[in-house]
């Protein structure tokens, strides 16, 4: 038979799934993934909250529970949100996500009628702009500058686009450019977008991963008119395997994310919001934190070295402050596809920086190289291959 | 802020959570629920296995996995559907679902564009019909029958629909209905899709919890043409907290729902997919099954005699033969709406039939009640104080 998919696939280029098969090839170097490392994963706790629960109460484990998330889960998290990042107002309401993925999902699905506009940063998320695709939206990029995306473009697009639902950013340590948001931009990109009655997606999913200088408030604290969907995940910071995230967002917008996770999934798997729960109210989660960026933050500056030391001064990259990415960018004369394929023949592999365009025929002269997954032996082979490659294309 | 939420959200009426809502009221009776018994799930063989794969490859149960499912999850569910129900031919392929409700959403979001035709049988799951709607589609019901849907109805739906995109069926122990489709019909409703390229998803759930007779041969072993994606659960055999189902279906297919999946939720969680694959190779699943079928089926029985003793012969009920459902039909003078509120205000809750269909609105006098969560004591009061409505409503 010959099967007849709706527009919005047909129009969905290639997966994230297809760069992701490069990091599991064998005898690869792969710094084009984006997994936390299993080094720092909490291991031995989980194994005994796991025993617990499955213990104390299976059935609790075991049973339907509700679309919302755990009510265990959903209280703790409010709590925590509260306390760290003084966000969550009498008006928001927390929402359990499979992944923060799923938020994107959901919250397209509420908001957007095809045809619908959403404003992203350009480049952006690979696995968000895919989202959005398929509900068949008309995407607009704002360029990134170093701290934050191009507010001017945000202006020009709420001026050209009709029906705006959404701008969505990662205002913290950027994927896939690393950029850090300043809080001034925080605060003009807030106040454009409740000028315009457009919802911001603040998308989180590496900002208690700080290696350098302070953080910056969030823009959902600024959010006295509800507009802010703020979407955070334990992917990073505990596992991605187990699949948490959650949203804290306006009740009424709660409500319609809550109708649509029980059309999709109908609710998480209770194990892992049970771990989740336990982890962050019964342990020590702001040490576990800590941990974390002091081992990523070694990992980063071993990174930053080897850029220094390997990298003709013609390829910049970007100065991060946190996070898992760093954005490199080639000179002009030198093109970008061939250059990661010549990388990929010498088995290092790094994301094309077009795989992060909302249009990817649209160019590009960067790609992402990801430090949190490799060894840090694979991290100077890498990078000592992309020099050697960048030398070879010189000669050319 | 006034939100704005999408055209084909705002027209999602009511979600299930309203309806098992009712199921968490203390002191409530409630025969309104879906949920298998926390009796037979398997609690210690899953704290064992949890226990082992956190023990012995916890880097595999916490780092993130691909969209497809967990490969050993995958070959073990395609041997495991060869060997029991014949099912899988070379161009069919397995995708792991969080949940079979999950299949209903990255097909339609696969196949469907807004406006486009799926026809089902009425009434059918809510989750379903709800499902279908956060895509805009055209629902188009087939009646019921006592051997399946009324495929003359589908002859006139195809004659009558433009760009019919699939067909929604649950041959076995049908939800709401319990009704199972006659091994005829399956024959005739595959031929009647196979003449028209419109694909069948098969929906599963209850397939293997038969009490009474032979199985019949699954819609999926007629399939020579690709055209029937058959999704079951481990929801009502394992546990539904683990959010663990599967669809097997021709590889094209699954190559999109694969790409939807990815866009949804990235993938399922780690843990759910090795809890499944150990319980299904390393156990006695098919004596895990026939535990199931007796606790059940003793279930059933003893709800069947309650039915004789306490209902008089004008409401009817349908002669199941397996799953958790028994559909009840007032006779014609009762007003069903009514029916069912004088029984939550006796704390008795059942689902009103109009809950299943595809217009709510539409004339419905049936309930639906369920037996395989209550205990023996609430089945007997809650099916004693059906009587005593009943009573009360004669003599209104």
């Amino acid at each position: 038979m010959e099967y007849k998919f709706s527009d919005n696939i047909n129009k969905i280029e290639s997966s994230v799934g297809e760069i992701l098969k490069y990091a599991s090839m064998p005898g690869y170097i792969t710094l084009s993934a984006g997994n936390p490392s299993a080094e720092v994963f909490p291991i031995a706790e989980i194994a005994e909250i796991s025993d617990r629960i499955l213990h104390e109460d299976p059935i609790s484990v075991l049973q339907y529970n509700i679309p919302e998330g755990h009510p265990k889960l959903r209280s703790s998290l409010k709590s925590f949100l509260r306390r760290k990042y003084s966000i969550g107002s009498p008006n928001d309401d927390v929402v359990v996500l499979s992944g923060a993925q799923q938020g994107m999902d959901l919250l397209t699905k509420a908001l957007c009628n095809r045809g619908d506009t959403i404003i992203t940063e350009s480049p952006s998320f690979v696995g968000a702009l895919n989202c959005f695709k398929t509900y068949g939206v008309n995407l607009v990029g704002m360029p990134m500058q170093h701290d934050g995306p191009d507010l001017s473009a945000l202006e020009s697009a709420i001026q050209n686009n009709s029906n705006i639902k959404l701008i969505y950013t990662i205002p913290n340590f950027q994927n896939p450019t690393g950029i850090t948001m300043s809080l001034k931009k925080r605060k003009n990109l807030y106040s454009i977008a409740k000028k315009h009655n457009i919802i911001i997606l603040e998308d989180n999913p590496y900002g208690d991963l700080r290696y350098i200088g302070e953080d910056i408030p969030h823009i959902k604290t600024l959010d006295d008119a509800g507009i802010v969907v703020y979407v955070s995940s334990f992917s990073k910071v505990i596992s991605p395997g187990i699949r948490t995230a959650y949203c804290l967002a306006p009740k009424q917008i709660c409500d319609k994310l809550t109708v649509c996770k029980q059309c999709n999934d109908v609710h998480s798997t209770v194990w892992s919001q049970l771990v989740a729960n336990e982890f962050l109210t019964k342990y020590d989660f702001d040490n576990h934190l800590l941990k974390l960026r002091k081992f990523y933050s070694e990992k980063y500056l071993f990174t930053k070295n080897l850029l220094k030391q390997y990298f003709d001064e013609k390829i910049s990259y970007t100065d991060i402050k946190g996070g898992f990415f760093i954005w490199c960018t080639l000179p002009d004369n030198i093109d970008m596809p061939s250059f990661c394929n010549e990388l990929v023949k010498r088995k290092v592999c790094v994301v094309p920086g077009t795989a992060f365009m909302i249009d990817s025929t649209s160019p590009c002269n960067s790609f992402r190289i990801n430090f949190s997954t490799p060894s840090n032996q694979a991290l100077e082979d890498g990078i000592k291959t992309i020099s050697e490659v960048y030398s070879y294309f010189l000669k050319q």
